[in-house]
């Protein structure tokens, strides 16, 4: 099972003060499932993260491609880390946001964890949906229309969500089987582009 | 005019990680004119700024109450600086959300800068109003049900909003201008609060 994802390459969005641990574990998790990973970032060089419980930086990681010059085809999953700082940077970038959208117009399948899925409200992706996330957001989440559940992780047609670092393992383990599984119809948002909130 | 805030008690409402100038530049205002200030906060202690930019701590300032504590019966108006960590964690506890909810259904003054509106949406009082944040979250404000705009200081019955560091200046002079006016009727939320996003 070791090569379940031998072929697929896979993008993981994420921007300064992302959370160490949400970015790491999954990346590698893909990796070691045979995947290729990329870092996409507003920004060419290197993001940092941020340890929220201590106030100061974590680990650096070298940026791969931009936003901007980033494309969903290229790709056959995508990855949102969370730490609080990171998605508040994503969401406000036009370039960020419209990358997130092309994956559920495209169906493939999408993880997000802990604040990673405020980036989906800002994508208008999350109306009908069921999904989790770090308990704080659950109400922005539904908000856009979401239907939030508090579980360790949740799958939804493709979509794979999680609260914080410590499901971390179940959430690797599901992104892996649905990123297996290819491209998922239900994934794709219902309401247009334009229609979503303005 | 040095004292137009005389007799006025206020409350500033922060966690960790809140955006130093936005907490301590309105503080200083609102004390120049006269009022008495008192930091609320969710435990004793103290709380710690974080810069945003840098990734590290900044200034730890000594906490009077807690939320648990604090009831906004013993206040003339109530603060909400920004920082994107800090909102994030007031809206995840019940008191805080509960002692924010307090000022608007007394019609009292309420300042929020940044990211600090993002409680206002926990608290179930942005329907119907008319604020700025933070650019980042528009679309949750807007998702309940606010109209956002893109001001320096926006004022509408007793709410002050700001978006930014810069807009400080405008932002504490409007503050200081509604709190000396007292209570606005048109700060009681329309909607009750078991009937607020669930």
């Amino acid at each position: 099972m070791a090569n379940e994802l031998q072929g697929k390459k896979i993008a993981f969005l994420a921007a300064d003060a992302f959370e160490e641990s949400e970015l790491m574990k999954p990346w590698e998790a893909l990796k070691d499932a045979g995947a290729q990973v990329e870092l996409v970032s507003l920004e060419d060089g290197e993001i940092t993260a941020l340890n929220e419980q201590e106030l100061k930086a974590g680990k650096s990681i070298r940026v791969d491609k931009t936003a901007e010059e980033a494309n969903a085809d290229d790709y056959d999953g995508l990855v949102l880390p969370g730490g609080v700082g990171n998605p508040d940077k994503l969401r406000a970038d036009e370039n960020a946001v419209h990358f997130v959208r092309q994956f559920f117009e495209q169906g493939k399948p999408v993880g997000a964890v802990c604040h990673g899925p405020w980036t989906l409200v800002e994508a208008g992706v999350v109306r009908g949906r069921t999904l989790t996330s770090f308990p704080s957001i659950q109400t922005d989440i539904r908000n856009a229309g979401g239907n939030w559940v508090d579980e360790e992780v949740h799958v939804d047609n493709g979509l794979v969500t999680s609260r914080k670092p410590d499901d971390l393992d179940a959430f690797s383990k599901k992104l892996v089987e649905e990123i297996a599984e290819g491209k998922h119809q239900g994934q794709k948002p219902t309401v247009q582009a334009e229609a979503t909130p303005s």
